[in-house]
């Protein structure tokens, strides 16, 4: 397994923060200048990114760390803070399900001793609400918070394939990324790849995003029984045995699936 | 073990929205809005809660939804979306310490069969950032997010004992809450635990927050040997051995502190 590159960060209200009229919309473009590849910067760094002037971006950000949304290192640098880890943890779509799916995303780690991913659907992309990475030199570097394009991941295919046909449409006229020489962006593939999903219940990716990968992902039913969210393995291709790997996975589903309907 | 009472919400900044001059802290008192006894809201709860009137109200709610920091659901109220997790994963305080901590938390968990908190100092509480909750019918309900006064948890405690003198005087002096009626709130009777704290590098709180439980926690260092942290594990009081807990959370600590040191 090598180590993925980041997730891209996609802001979908667009990078610049000059396009933002109002005080509250500047305040969100200072939070939008963080990103996976910008997890710390300096207020000139913030001002730019924003599209701000230096006085503007000195006054948010002092609301911002007086809030708690940032937080100021010792050499000046700002950051994400706490308080938005605490407010995060308030979401219902990632607080309910992760703890419900907790302690069988734990088994199935144990089991399979790969990298797990829970995956809800966000707009047009997957998010993972919880990930366990898999030990060893290289694990997959996937993070809480990650966002993919469904197209590309186990749990973004699961997701896709049981969406309404005019999402799906929709992503699939969209550009769809590659990622690497496997990355199916064909959208005649892509549909053929969904209705299998959707006819097995299992979607198995091999090499979307790394090569030597091999992720297999299956839905995760709501009491309602709607697809919620999906469950993902990824482990090195040549030790995967999907089939196996499917019959764990649905088992953990299921069991997720009763955590989640209603109590007696 | 029962199920503890949530943690108290608290907004250092003050609840009442009305007090905010400015947009930019208008839009955080619609984000202050939300606890964990308010996980979901009407636009007019938020307004009566955030201290705005229902039209300023919905403008900023607007805008929050854009950017993806709130959710509308099907019945039209409010909570907390995705967009604020992903933004949290960026903290770093939060990430790299979870990383590092998680597989030993993990190994913590499975030898232990308790509940176990990796938290950090937040101002005057402390903040878990992971949370693992032991399997069984009545598991604590501790949660990633969760704030608490530092004299009343077992790595608030550690952290307490670890910090300026300054701040633990200013900790000591103001009013601390009674959760149980084992909860120490005699500043000198916890100035004496502070120190037994640093003397031994193992907190032992019995029944601190819920009577049958009891909290053993330990430090954990950053590579220049700064206390970053505190981990622990919270058993039945009844079943507890806080010696071969404060052994197995020390070796644990260990392991972290040279997970988080530089690489070669």
């Amino acid at each position: 397994m090598t180590v993925i590159p980041e997730a891209p960060h996609t802001t979908r209200t667009g990078a610049a923060g000059g396009s933002r009229p109002t005080a509250a919309g500047r305040m969100l473009s200072v939070l939008d200048a963080f990103g996976p590849r910008h997890r710390t910067l300096s207020l000139s760094e913030i001002a730019r990114r924003a599209g701000l002037t230096l006085p503007t971006a000195h006054r948010l950000v002092g609301e911002l760390v007086g809030w708690g949304a940032l937080e100021r290192d010792d050499s000046g640098r700002y950051s994400v803070g706490l308080r938005l880890l605490e407010l995060s943890a308030l979401a219902p779509r990632g607080l309910e399900l992760r703890e419900a799916a907790f302690p069988h995303l734990e088994d199935l780690h144990q089991v399979t001793r790969g990298n797990i991913h829970l995956g809800v659907r966000d707009g047009r992309e997957v998010v993972y609400i919880e990930a366990i990475r898999a030990r060893g030199p290289n694990p997959l570097s996937s993070r809480v918070g990650d966002r993919w394009p469904m197209h590309a991941t186990g749990t973004g295919l699961v997701l896709l394939a049981h969406e309404d046909p005019a999402l799906q449409e929709e992503v699939l006229r969209s550009p769809l990324e590659r990622f690497s020489p496997m990355t199916v962006v064909d959208p005649r593939e892509l549909r053929r790849h969904l209705a299998r999903i959707r006819q097995t219940g299992v979607a198995v990716a091999r090499g979307q995003i790394t090569l030597p990968d091999l992720a297999v992902a299956v839905p995760v039913r709501d009491p309602a029984g709607r697809v919620a969210a999906a469950i993902s393995v990824v482990v090195a291709a040549d030790r995967a045995r999907p089939r196996e790997l499917a019959c764990v996975l649905t088992q953990a589903s299921r069991a997720i699936s009763r955590t989640l309907g209603p109590r007696p």
